[in-house]
């Protein structure tokens, strides 16, 4: 018997307000999702589906149907809500007005996005008009088809196997796919890339044979709203073509790519698109054939174009083969360097999509200047659910806020345009979840999924009201109380983890491979383009243009005179972009070296109090879920202990400077 | 078309000597493997075989037959020779007497092994009497039957895939290990364990239904007076046997072992016994049942002794889940700690193989203590021939020197004892060979498996004369001068690694996992047990009675005063046993941080010159064994300068002590 599979923040109980008569009436093909979800929830509660809207309580609509209701008090009270503001698609609206309840959706997508508003936060008597703040919002698996020797099914997944595929094939039974996709309507997400963007062989048959078997998937999502996405390989055709070159600007590769989207198109009219990571990490892309990334782009784009699709083309280029010896070459530079140029030079539907940082989804990084250096080009934000550097699913860390600071975060014209009005390109999340009972591994890290959602259709939301509606929604029936404390765990949980492992914007002090716990010196003298330059006097990256890599010179004003400038660069970034003494005061007045003792010491302390506080929980929530969070804190107990004894030791080993407060640091 | 296989040192020139009229007479199935040999020999070059013993101008017998020729003044100068010394298994004597030629064998081993060492020496006037230094020369592969997902189908192995085993079965075409077989046979070699001492699931088989599998192994190798052991899991009761425990005092598992030791001399009447790694690094072992590992050891010997087998139970015991931060548990003693308290206790055909220093065959280590400790127990002394710490035959490194070190070394009885003395139990090595066309990879890795066989069976041996007889047999036929620059290439090339790898005995510098170039922390803070503990003021182990772990404690005098005191210590393993700061003066006069500057910078142009002098070869060798070194030197080189500028510069940011000559190292 399979284990049950957690219901994440839908529970039945959220259907409670559909236990009355409903009318469900709208043009476009998520209304009968719409009214399916609408039938069982009825059927569950008591209530039913009405035909006669005059005689209903609860009114689900269109706004083409509901301009014919416009008669109708309550329904007119929101159509003049609408009509007040601009037209924008998925926009919905919701009202109580007396003993009726009215949502309408802009469109279908709206419907349904407004249907599962009312079920997470019911209605008020004012009309609440809600709009995405960006029309892409999409999911990246980073599924293997064949289990990888190393990665597993899911690449940096911590959550079981991958949802779409097994040994080497498309899942027979799709069942927990349209699980997965009511989950991700119920939070807004409308795009998903279904395979690895490490596309290996096996994956390269879903440009040509396994095409039925995309559809299949691309069938599953539709109901949901969600478009299917495949992440391909430059190479393709090549190897699944035959052809003797990639070369993007060679006549049969522009027909390969062309009969490639029109073949797509068949099988999958709605089609997403392309995600592509060329010329990285060991992936093939045009500079084999001396060409640059907007040919390479640009050729897939133009394929796709009559069909309705965009190409997601990964900014994530780098050399992965660099020395350790050359100072001058700087890794956080490179995304930058190859693609500010290019800019005006991508076709309309290519999206540039970009790590929120420089380097590689480390604990802390400031915000990439690509984002704000290519105003001609559409550019999307790549987030990481999946905890590659911040625990792996084992640490409690809830992201909301970290995500919140870089799409908040105000890059371009002196800081007043933030992140999230540049991304026209809209959201990109690596996702976090697999064939896990829980979905994510940890339980706790379903937050960031609901997060990831939330903050991609409200970039302005704050984390902390996201995290409470996601925690009201997952535990409220337990009580206030419980929700309360799990809130309380959760709001400072990605400060916990980086005060006990990553201070300072130090990145990379990983174990190499696998990435989780620590290894100060891990990446020090690798290939990777990831150090941190420790010495007995100091440590930290000199990214000025005064006397290092020039990298502050990629960012607009202020950013680039801020962080080039020691007494004004945040102390969170300081060894991000100087390399400073041991002894160096902070603005809080202690020295880097105590910085990190306190820190560290504080953060085993913060996380022994999580323990406790979930200890408190037994009996409160179901059993299943106590279990599983109280193994993996106390895996984050062990783990924050080492991670705050390497760190610490690393430090008093090459500083000599013991602690001030006279705490035991190993020797 | 499979790839021509390399003669190794058995070329077919090395049979010149037979091209005469050749008597072969003897008892005992060998034999008929020498008139084989002669047989194909004489066939190439215009000898025969000669029924009458008058008209052969060589004669080839076993001692009975040669008593029985004693009128023939030459067999009567050989019978006196022999008869002079001590009688011994496997002995040989050989003479030239005017125009004929004699060779003797005490047994059908010590002819076959006489044949050997005429055609590769040729005969003397002066009777040359040849015993073994050790009854047991072995050879343990560690191959496995399943290609591990990361080791490969040959653990530590550099050479290809395993000569034995193919996709989880014993390879159908033996053909490569009866070659194997014979060139081990011309060096002496008399034992071979197929399999590895990590016995993962598939292996357990060979003890049950692949028992037929094994005799075909052991078929092929007999003919060349080699016996075939099996690698065992102390599990096998429980995974192949479906009892509930593994509980050595167990009547069952008492039942279990003996019934499977009667099925294996059933099966392979000559079988030569179990090697067992037992609570070691995850593998099962008598500890999980409260029992000693005398109880587990002699339980395998009880079962194996009516047939005339023995048990290569292995002293690489330790605690590989160590704790970084104490300081008071030393690996290094652990198989002292375990074992000494053992000593008396292991029935007679239990012999305990120690590997050669106390740590896990680093670049240069102390010699293990074990050996003198166990007075009352057989000991075996285990050696590496697979470089994993030395280059993984990418790098030139003939461990010639380091064996005889070993072997020589005066470690009991007030350092008049050398260790070769205490080893009645033979010498073992880790196979070095696979199905790389050059059989190691590296072709002048093939040095290392003819030292193994010529220092096991004389001990005392000149690994310098060892070398040249290689080098002769290997390239003699291109000239006294290729041979002159090979042996001009390797004699110091253990050093040569010593010297820009380990400086001064520190060990485990290398990238954790595979253990292939280096990473000075990368085993720092790991549960490994390895570590040198570098701060800004000094580096290494504190092994000392007086401040330390009190390893030195296990050593008999003189090295238990000659290790303690930092005067007496030689600098080649200061820092195994001390701690000092890096300004601490060698007997050479320069600082320790000076010595590691110094050592590193010459060994990368100790490998320059290797470069050229290969280079010098073009033409002069087989183009394929030229490319073949040219390449792995070029690796070699790289990997050097990457030891070198990584140390080095490890060394200048903790020390902050720069080149005392000014040369550049990294900052």
């Amino acid at each position: 018997m399979p284990s049950p599979i957690h219901p994440a923040w839908l529970p039945e109980q959220a259907s409670t307000p559909l236990a009355t008569a409903v009318h469900v009436a709208g043009t476009g093909p998520l209304v009968a999702t719409v009214t399916d979800e609408v039938r069982a929830a009825t059927g569950l509660h008591g209530g039913h589906l009405e035909q006669d809207p005059g005689a209903a309580r609860l009114l689900l609509l269109t706004l083409d149907r509901a301009r014919g209701l416009a008669g109708d008090t309550a329904v007119s009270r929101v159509l003049d809500a609408l009509d007040s503001g601009p037209a924008s698609p998925e926009r919905y609206a919701v009202v109580r007005s007396g003993d009726r309840t009215v949502v309408v959706g802009e469109d279908d997508h709206g419907l349904l996005y407004g249907t599962f508003a009312l079920l997470r936060h019911g209605a008020g008597e004012e009309v609440l008009v809600r709009r995405p703040g960006h029309r892409s919002r999409m999911l990246d698996h980073w599924d293997n088809m064949v289990s990888h020797p190393v990665m597993g099914t899911v690449e940096r997944g911590y959550a079981g196997d991958s949802l779409f595929f097994s040994d080497g094939a498309v899942r027979a039974d799709l069942g927990r796919v349209a699980r997965y996709a009511r989950l991700l309507a119920s939070i807004g997400i409308n795009g998903v890339a279904v395979n690895n963007v490490n596309v290996h062989r096996a994956e390269t048959g879903l440009l040509g044979p396994l095409l039925p078997e995309v559809a299949r998937i691309a069938d599953v999502l539709r109901p949901w709203g969600i478009r299917l996405h495949l992440s391909v390989s430059f190479a393709s055709p090549i190897v699944l073509g035959g052809l003797a070159t990639a070369d993007p600007l060679a006549e049969d590769v522009v027909r390969w790519w062309a009969e490639a989207a029109e073949r797509l198109h068949t099988a999958v009219p709605d089609f997403g698109g392309f995600v592509v990571k060329a010329d990285s990490e060991g992936q093939p892309g045009p500079f084999a054939y001396g060409r640059d990334h907007a040919d390479g782009a640009n050729v897939l784009a133009r394929a796709l174009a009559p069909h309705g699709g965009v190409v997601h083309w990964r900014a994530f280029v780098y050399d992965h083969r660099q020395d350790w010896r050359d100072r001058s070459t700087d890794r956080a530079r490179a995304a930058h360097d190859h693609f500010a140029p290019l800019d005006g030079r991508f076709e309309p539907d290519v999206v540039l999509q970009v790590k929120h940082g420089p380097i590689d989804f480390q604990v802390r990084e400031p915000v990439s200047p690509v984002l704000a250096a290519v105003p001609a080009t559409t550019v999307a934000v790549e987030l990481q659910l999946t905890q590659e550097y911040t625990g792996q699913q084992r640490h409690v860390c809830y992201l909301g806020p970290a995500w919140s600071q870089v799409l908040t975060f105000g890059l371009a014209e002196q800081g007043t345009r933030p992140v999230h009005e540049l991304v026209q390109g809209g959201v990109v999340g690596v996702a976090n979840v697999g064939t896990d009972e829980f979905w994510t591994g940890h339980p706790l890290a379903q937050s960031n999924l609901f997060a990831f959602g939330a903050l991609a259709w409200d970039p302005t939301a704050d984390p902390d009201v996201v995290l409470r509606e996601w925690a009201g929604a997952t535990f409220g029936s337990h009580g206030d109380d419980v929700v309360d404390t799990v809130c309380a765990m959760m709001t400072d949980s990605w400060a916990t983890y980086e005060s006990y492992t990553a201070p300072l914007g130090i990145g990379f002090m990983v174990r190499p491979g696998h990435h989780y716990g620590p290894d100060v010196d891990g990446y020090e003298y690798t290939p990777w383009g990831t150090y941190h330059f420790a010495d007995r006097e100091g440590i930290g990256v000199d990214r000025t243009r005064a006397t290092g890599t020039g990298f502050t010179g990629q960012y607009p004003s202020p950013w680039r005179e801020r962080y080039e400038d020691l007494a004004t660069c945040p102390d969170e970034l300081l060894l991000f972009f100087h390399h400073v003494p041991y002894t160096h005061r902070l603005r809080s007045g202690r020295t880097v070296v105590q910085h990190v003792y306190d820190t560290h010491l504080a953060g085993v302390e913060r996380v022994e109090e999580l323990v406790r506080q979930w200890a408190a929980l037994e009996g409160r929530v179901e059993a299943g879920v106590f279990v599983r969070v109280q193994e993996r804190l106390a895996e984050q107990r062990r783990s924050a202990q080492e991670w705050c004894d390497q760190v610490c030791t690393y430090f008093l080993r090459h500083s000599g400077i013991p602690d001030e407060h006279g705490r035991l640091i190993h020797p």
